[in-house]
């Protein structure tokens, strides 16, 4: 078993610590090798900003990213660029403010109106990445609802606690909403 | 050019986010390929910890950690595992208070008393991780002190910031000391 994952986005939208976040959850809810990768450099200056988790059973001796079983999608830049490495069965979630040309295949796609739940629940587009981490738990199973709102709280200032939790919960509904 | 770095300690001496901030500052630094890797899992579960970076002029097509440049030990576990990798003209850093036992090689080896600076100039061994990163600094060259100190403020809480930037400048100071 390997499961790759690759969250993707504009720079500022937190999507290393979401990919941080995530990959720590994943390891503490299941028996599995856990690795997240971050690049920085020239390609990163442009704006663009991914984080790839890959989960094993096995040891991780290659731990980039090959075939991607999820894609979060918060561009559209991001979106053409890594769904070319979806697999056929694949789930790509994107938010539809951002994503207007969803591209074609046989993955499944999910829009979810991240950001505009973060502006409008929230009050702040900052909750982005943590609405999109409930969505992709309910969507893909990889990890459970407890165990990420664990994770996430520990690592956000206290003072955002309340919030981040909020953020979880909505993602994780609206993300349940999705696959019925 | 490649140059491989792996920061290593028990758990919550703050290694992740170190590796975090450490390549976000050499790729803004330096106009080079930048990857940060992070492994949690069943091994990750004993206490160790640690983060990889690698930096290269070319597109970095494994990230994974193969021969080190220079390993960063703040305890004897890590020491132990990590130093069978370092390049015989690399740089080894470790804290005495941790490493009793110094492997045998050609590297150069520079024993920062970090955790014990931590607790007598800060009053807090939370700081170890970021005192460390100013004394890789010095030592390596590999980003500068102005580059480092700006990229720390951006990822640590507001009412932090005072003691974090004189956290690194101690360790830049005590590395600028080691070296001569």
């Amino acid at each position: 078993m390997r499961f790759e994952i690759c969250l993707s986005g504009h720079g500022g939208q937190g999507m290393v610590l979401g990919g941080k976040i995530l990959a720590e959850a994943i390891a503490l809810y299941q028996d599995k090798h856990v690795v997240q990768t971050q690049s920085y450099g020239p390609e990163a200056r442009g704006g663009a900003s991914r984080s790839e988790i890959v989960v094993s059973d096995e040891e991780i001796d290659y731990p980039k990213v090959t075939q991607l079983n999820l894609l979060l999608a918060l561009s559209q830049e991001s979106c053409d660029k890594y769904s070319v490495n979806l697999e056929s069965d694949g789930i790509l979630i994107i938010d539809p403010l951002e994503v207007k040309s969803t591209p074609k295949g046989n993955f499944k796609v999910y829009s979810i109106p991240i950001i505009q739940l973060a502006k409008n629940e929230l009050g702040k587009t900052l909750f982005a990445n943590i609405i999109a981490l409930g969505a992709i738990a309910a969507i893909s199973g990889i990890v459970n609802q407890e165990e990420l709102t664990r994770t996430v709280l520990k690592h956000v200032p206290e003072k955002t606690k309340e919030d981040n939790q909020k953020a979880l919960e909505l993602g994780y509904r609206t993300g349940q909403t999705a696959i019925k």
